[in-house]
């Protein structure tokens, strides 16, 4: 797990949208249960990026690919860095929708 | 201060060497102080990369231009997130350095 790659991976909206999802779920998720404003083929590839960089673990059931965020080994590799980003990520959200309003 | 912007500013080592030294400088430094393993032209990019996130400041004194890291901007913004990229940064490099010994 490298940093470039991770901070690189975490510089997208829709992948930091993916593993916020993650970080909340109690259970492994399919790609089908996250609403994202993309296409599939670009959905794959988000998910793709996510594994490449040691964020993600993605494994087969039947025909449908389940996703794990990689929380415990990011958290030994580099403490304080996932929730860092998920928290800025929320606090962006929350001024962005409170500038809309 | 977009965290998209802020995170691939900060993916990239020769910009985050840079964050690092100016995170520990009491003052304000000149780009010459940087000891970066890269052309100046490419050190002027990467400087203009983090002033464009928001992440430095840049001010003439004289011919020279010095560089400030906005900290408590960052900080307000983002809570935790330099901090945590920094100390990222620092134990990828330790571990790095363990393994060429």
């Amino acid at each position: 797990m490298q940093l470039d790659t991770v901070l690189s991976a975490l510089s997208d909206p829709v992948r930091r949208q993916i593993v916020g999802q993650l970080a909340n779920a109690s259970i492994d998720q399919a790609c089908s249960a996250f609403q994202l404003p993309i296409s599939k083929s670009t959905s794959t590839y988000h998910f793709r990026v996510l594994r490449e960089a040691g964020l993600i673990k993605q494994r087969y059931s039947g025909t449908t690919i389940l996703n794990t965020l990689r929380a415990a080994d990011i958290e030994v590799r580099f403490p304080g860095l996932l929730r860092a980003v998920l928290q800025a990520a929320r606090s962006e959200t929350a001024v962005a929708t409170s500038e809309v309003q």
